[in-house]
């Protein structure tokens, strides 16, 4: 750190991602990436799309916003596409909080909120999960702030039902509701439909994990044409092409692909139904995960070590140092063949 | 604009990017794009990598960082890759600039440095470019703040020397100068030659202009390794993996295919010289420009009326609403024959 850094990012705790291995061919079960390559057809358009990169790409995106707008059967006027979703997170922290207007999550949940709400130079109100790690509703509803709800929740992977969310936003109609989707794809309503009923909610999803767009950062937006408008502004006074050439390609591939999306989503969700049965048959306790990964825990070995053991394995998974969920592992759902070693490395280990 | 939105960005004026035409065909000589393609190698490199995007990209960048290091003599640990240059130059804001350390720029330079400085909620200290849009040295030297300075300057292309540079750094060792390069590599020196020399020192650069990736988004800053370590707090505060894998592709074969890189920046650079010449045969009055683009008037015939009836000729410049420089006009300089073909309708259009 340098004398020249001012106080408010010098205080920033940076987010720290799982780690992206260089020297070790490991089975990744750490990033909740997709194990399915883009669509074919993405990367036609992406590879298309490379030989114009010497042209700006459209800065308003005008393609891709109607087609997503499209299959989420919203306006185009209702979508804004960004830079992965945590772009449009960090932009909605900017436009919707302020010292007086402080941000309000779980304590366990996506571990940029805390990150966007120091950067911003904003006070979190940080609102503990129940003991069962189920959403505190009440606490919500009478929460002053901006809300930000991860939905499935991570890394829990529990899903909060959308007249719960209702209730939350009915509460108090003066105070946005940000309900983080990146995960809805795995067996679970969006609360999409709710825009036209809700002025203050915005849904935020990706193209990182169902649609298999990890590394090449597409996120988007979706609320009434006058949040869009406020999250436009912060867009063009930050990187109006946000959003390159390429990544536009892939999206386009990922939206017109559907047979592939559905084939994928429902391929993920049956090998968690069968990593979820496997790992119980071994004694592992699970949460009710409805993303692309699972959220197991086990009387015999603690957190920690198992996710060191399985890396000596080969295998990564995701250990958080956090004291509520140190018994815990989060690990992604890959292919089925990567779950079945994953499970005969956990009996490997057990059995020592 | 909804009424959720708190005031210190409700109250910015967001940059207006140069038009980008869907319905006809222009010649597009006003966002400072290369008319020449990316490097093939570089398309390679990001078609392989389209197929790999259901991976994060590496978030340390870690080859293209150390080629980038290569090329400019300098670390790895003194290079920081961004989305855009854009992007680095609005954590030079967040990082350099708060209540009291106002941001310090010259009235007639990029016009994304005031709306950093509204979105940052920082002040700007502005300093008037002399009559013959020569930068006030001294003025520079006695301001209080991190100054951004564009060089070679844009709109106007006017380039100052490193000597110039060295005075405004030693003047104040206490105080971050931001050296903007955008348009370095058509014919002036970095101060990228000067980070081990100043502390206080970080030079921007793009792959958007001489590397003809506009459209994919890649730029970075060089300064000593504590600045950077600043700048990479902030990258993973927001975005760690803000620079996908296609980009990272595009960006390894530019740098690695130095020929064409070299071949297009001398093919721009005696265009630029056709181009000035044709224009003052014209009657016209032109800067010395040391970018990719001219800046030129017209005793006969004021710039907006010039830049319409180009339009309407099909032939795209950049004219600014700013009382000073109306008179202007900013000309890319695209391929040989675009360039005649704009000398023949500014003849048409004079001859009128």
């Amino acid at each position: 750190m340098s004398k020249f850094l001012n106080q408010k990012i010098s205080k920033i705790t940076p987010y720290v991602p799982g780690e992206q291995p260089k020297h070790r061919e490991y089975i990744k079960l750490n990033t909740n990436e997709s194990p399915y390559p883009p669509s074919k057809l993405g990367v036609e358009y992406a590879n298309e799309q490379a030989k114009l990169c010497y042209l700006y790409s459209d800065p308003e995106c005008t393609e891709l916003t109607s087609l997503v707008a499209e299959s989420l059967l919203v306006k185009a006027e209702q979508v804004l596409l960004t830079n992965g979703s945590d772009e449009i997170l960090n932009f909605a922290f900017m436009a919707y909080c302020d010292e007086k207007t402080p941000a309000v999550f779980n304590d366990i949940t996506y571990g940029f909120y805390k990150v966007f709400a120091e950067l911003n130079g904003v006070p979190s109100t940080i609102i503990p999960l129940k003991q069962d790690f189920s959403v505190d509703v009440d606490a919500f509803m009478k929460a002053q702030g901006t809300i930000f709800l991860a939905n499935p929740n991570a890394p829990t992977g529990l899903y909060i039902t959308l007249d719960i969310i209702e209730k939350i936003l009915a509460s108090n109609p003066n105070r946005i509701v940000v309900v983080d989707e990146a995960y809805i794809d795995f067996g679970s309503k969006s609360a999409v439909t709710l825009i036209d009923k809700y002025d203050n909610l915005l849904v935020t999803q990706t193209f990182s994990k169902s649609r298999s767009l990890a590394g090449a950062r597409l996120g988007f937006g979706v609320a009434n044409a006058k949040l869009i408008a406020d999250l436009k502004t912060i867009k063009y006074s930050t990187n109006p092409y946000n959003v390159n050439r390429m990544t536009l390609g892939l999206g386009k591939g990922a939206i017109l692909d559907k047979e592939y999306f559905d084939k994928n989503c429902k391929k993920i969700i049956a090998d968690r139904e069968f990593t979820t049965i496997e790992l119980e048959k071994l004694g592992f306790t699970l949460t009710d995960s409805k993303a692309n990964f699972v959220f197991a825990k086990h009387d015999k070995i603690d957190g920690k070590t198992l996710y060191l053991k399985l890396k000596d394995k080969g295998v990564l998974v995701r250990h958080f140092d956090n004291q509520r969920i140190t018994d815990y592992n989060r690990i992604t759902i890959g292919s089925h063949q990567q779950m079945q070693k994953l499970i005969v490395a956990i009996k490997e280990i057990l059995g020592e």
